[in-house]
């Protein structure tokens, strides 16, 4: 019964080597952050339900992964679930009962039909199964033949009467499936005291009536029911819920950074995952533009460091983009119109209005934004053509005003390897970022697309209660750094910290002195280990090579380490000095 | 609609201090992994359920978060469930309309009894609420008043059937509530099919009809159910997972690290956590005992370097723990044995003993095992007691053996702090561990208990199918090192690496100078930060003592810098150059 070992959809192990490179990239990343006074936290995998949901959007909620409340529970809600079915079937009984009852009551000649036989018989057709609904038909075609008066339009409202039942028969049923569970948690409060069942269900009745079935989102109904955790899904609102829970503890500005996985139930594909780490770094509690401008260089001093040419640093401002959407009327065809923008290169100008008018922006509009459509230059002179083209729109104005200070300044200040560059098509984030829009382009060279991001996000802890609290910040994109150094080749090869030496094992006497000399070196932190089993020599000698051990100590005899160099394969007999000197 | 933000139980937040402190550890961990030629992995934080499941005991996988499978499914799940219900429905009618009509006809004179009648309203009454039993009877003996022979005996008779009745009817809904839910994978292969639903409802009633109810385990029941993914219990699981997906690709022997969160559902309390780190070393592929000899090194390496005194590593060996248990000739009775001796110190040897006879070992038995009443000197002479002891247990004298090796070498190499002392009352781990055993005890000042432990375990990899392979292991408990370090204050200051330096700022050309000079100094890798707004002088400098800069920088002019030493008040101007040596 030995199972075929495997690791979920969209998750990865990862091997030394992977390790020791991710590490890497971390160890860069969390030394410039502290350079520049931030500081590490660490939130919980999992938060409270509450804390997450509805934070993300629908889609968002869906794709958060929930975690089961653990086993005892499970008892409870079965004999709960038994005392609400109970109820819900008395419900359903009287539902179905008055409307059919007064269905035929309004029957045109009643008299020739039983009433209570067509009730009780209805019924049952309807509890027993719903897909019965035809021969239930059938049945009370037969019955009503003897009505003189029975036509279609009866007919009609007979199907209208069934099929309505029929629905809250589903709802109930569905309702109940998911409600019984919402209610574990009362459960303990309140006893199975029927005044809370009737209670229950008098709820529920009312939502049958009154909610469109539609608007159950079932992913958001279900999870605070058998679940009350969730994995996190990113670090912003967990640091929000940070800084709001401890805000009497915390010194503010805040500058924090944080590395730690996020868990999104998406579709796995090719270079998205279920599991993967987030690199944030963020201030909370000042709205200094210099923040801006230090992330930036934030930005720069890492891919420097990490070796990494024609990085590109793209900067908009979400007050240019409420301008544009100003001058080209039309707010609700802002990302529209960026989407075809961005095209410019590929389709052209013409291409690209195309495209904008026929998602319904104006001709007027596409002549007020012509600038736009040769808008290149230096970042001075695009700024110059924005403070034409929006000369009317106060926000505008202030946007470009804010986009010209970072500017201004990073340019003054200099950057060690990356590009500024502002890009209007820039709209990441546009829901919650209200200033500053930031993203990472990829060397040209390799088609990986953004490697970072982030933004300035006004009233980043609204949410839980704290008002006025402004927060910047950046991201790093872990995954595909790591998958652009490895293309471009810019690990390091010490990156990969394997043992130096490997001490060859002939059996127990001559192994103890390796040991004695392997303990010695270790405290000397050279990497050293000694071949656990006297196995055969080229056995011993294989494992070297496999594991990229470079060097080999074959013998020890009076004080004389015999060393072998796997690569050079020169072999040469040195003194412990020698050894160190050698190995170090 | 703000939240009170907070945590779920049994998590925590981590201070960037207490990030740096752990992080402290981490690094220190890391460094002796690699020294000793151990290589990082890591594994994804939740598994697929099967992986997990039953590796732990029934306990365990009690303890075992499940992940809910992603909304999607529930949508399938409400429908099924609806299907499967009017079956039932269906069921429970036939039920109870048989065992009612079979009790009537066995009814003395059921000519006075309008069957069809009884029956039909005695399954409404069952149908609508098995609490109605009472009425129901009523209701029947009210009927049954008629009937001359009608006695008290058929009542009782009466009352059975029902009895039996409301049983079927709840004992269906709850497997119904449960089964739904297995079926959900199900559901995907075979269609909704009417043949597939009643096979179901067939075998439901054999269930329910032949299977005992108590043996339903709920939580694990429902665990596969509406969840397939599981968090990571341990390391161990994991990496043995791990080893047998990856074997083509790993050189065996392979000597792993891995650091990173476990998840179980425990009760949360005082020094356990829902959440917590754990840092494993584990050798598989090898039987050689230089392994369990060098881990023992690697303890005292590690805890050395952590400048932690008065650690001891106690070592036992599970085969000796067997002898043991041939002596007293009872290895049901070991644990018992085992934590009865543990208590000498506290209870004394008559006090042992007595408890160990109430617990059923024999007279007899004590006197074979009296050397272990006073077990003391140096490991040799316990060994040496030890072979006296168990000289007729071929298991006891392998597990010998083995100790003794152990031991003597390490002993031979040194230790550089840590003191090694075998307890015969180690036996954590009893259920896997197959030879040497340890347990890293605290100094005795702090009252901290375990503070790391391990063993080896021949087979480790059997679960998934790759036979004899063998592995070895220890683990780090990194929140109780933790403890223990602050107690004994001995995190080095330098761990909380805050910023060396503020800048204050007094606007925006001064602010301009001092981002010139904190870029440069950030590039010499100095800890600088500019206050991001123009606030009050006393604000920025309150701000900087809180964070525990030592140093402000309150002026810029021509190139010099006032720079003021916070700790000592001290105040001087320096150029560029004094300033660097002062902050380095």
């Amino acid at each position: 019964m030995a199972q075929k070992p495997s690791i979920p959809k969209g998750t990865r192990d990862f091997s030394p080597v992977e390790v020791s490179k991710r590490n890497y990239i971390i160890s860069i990343m969390r030394k410039h952050f502290e350079n520049y006074g931030y500081q590490p936290i660490e939130t919980p995998s999992f938060e409270n339900s509450e804390t997450l949901m509805g934070k993300y959007g629908e889609e968002g909620d869906r794709l958060i992964f929930k975690i089961l409340n653990s086993g005892d529970l499970f008892q409870e809600k079965v004999e709960f679930n038994l005392k609400v079915y109970n109820k819900l079937f008395e419900l359903i009984n009287l539902t179905l009962k008055d409307s059919i009852i007064g269905f035929c009551n309004e029957l045109s000649d009643n008299r020739l039909v039983n009433q209570r036989e067509v009730v009780d018989e209805s019924i049952l057709e309807l509890y027993f199964d719903k897909n019965h609904l035809n021969n239930a038909l059938l049945f009370f075609n037969t019955k009503l033949k003897k009505s003189r008066t029975f036509n279609l339009n009866n007919k009609e409202r007979l199907y209208e009467v069934f099929k309505h039942n029929i629905e809250v028969y589903k709802r109930i049923v569905v309702e109940f499936l998911l409600s019984s569970e919402i209610n574990i948690k009362d459960l303990k409060n309140k006893s199975y005291s029927n005044k809370y069942f009737s209670d229950f269900v008098d709820e529920l009745v009312t939502n049958i009536f009154y909610k469109n079935h539609k608007s159950l989102n079932f992913s958001h109904v279900i999870s605070p029911q058998i679940s009350e955790k969730a994995l996190r899904y990113d670090l912003t609102v967990p640091f929000a819920r940070y800084v709001v829970q401890h805000q009497n503890e915390i010194e503010f500005p805040f500058k924090r950074y944080q590395i730690q996985p996020v868990w999104r139930a998406d579709r796995p594909q090719k270079g998205r995952f279920r599991e993967f780490y987030q690199c944030d770094a963020d201030v909370v509690g000042s709205t200094s533009l210099w923040l801006e401008v230090e992330l930036v260089q934030l930005y720069d001093s890492v891919f420097a460091e990490l070796g990494l040419n024609g990085v590109t640093i793209k900067i908009n401002n979400r007050k240019i983009l409420s301008g544009i959407a100003e001058v080209i009327g039309a707010s609700d065809k802002l990302i529209d119109f960026t989407v075809a923008l961005d095209k410019l290169d590929k389709i052209g100008e013409e291409g690209v209005k195309k495209e904008m008018l026929e998602k319904g922006i104006s001709e007027n509009a596409l002549e007020k934004v012509q600038p736009l459509f040769n808008f290149t230059g230096t970042i001075e002179e695009k700024i110059e053509k924005l403070s034409v083209l929006l000369s009317n729109s106060e926000e505008g104005k202030k946007g470009i005003e804010e986009l010209k200070f970072i500017c201004d300044n990073v340019s003054k200040l200099g950057l060690k390897k990356a590009v500024l560059d502002l890009d209007v098509t820039l709209a990441r984030g546009l829901n919650y970022y209200t200033g500053a829009i930031f993203e990472v382009a990829a060397p040209k060279e390799v088609a990986m697309g953004s490697i970072g991001g982030g933004g300035r996000y006004d009233d980043l802890t609204g949410i839980f209660g704290l008002k006025n609290m402004s927060g910047v910040g950046i991201s790093f994109g872990l995954d595909r750094i790591y998958l652009v150094l490895d293309e471009l080749q810019l690990f390091p090869e010490t990156v990969i910290g394997s043992t130096k030496v490997l001490f060859l094992n002939f059996g127990e006497s001559q192994a103890f002195e390796a040991m004695k000399a392997i303990s010695a070196l270790r405290n000397q932190n050279i990497k050293a280990e000694l071949y656990p089993d006297a196995a055969k020599i080229d056995k011993q000698f294989k494992h070297a090579e496999r594991r990229g051990i470079p060097y080999v100590v074959k013998e020890i005899s009076n004080d004389l380490f015999t060393l072998k160099n796997l690569k050079t394969g020169e072999q040469k007999q040195t003194d412990w000095n020698d050894l160190i000197s050698e190995l170090k």
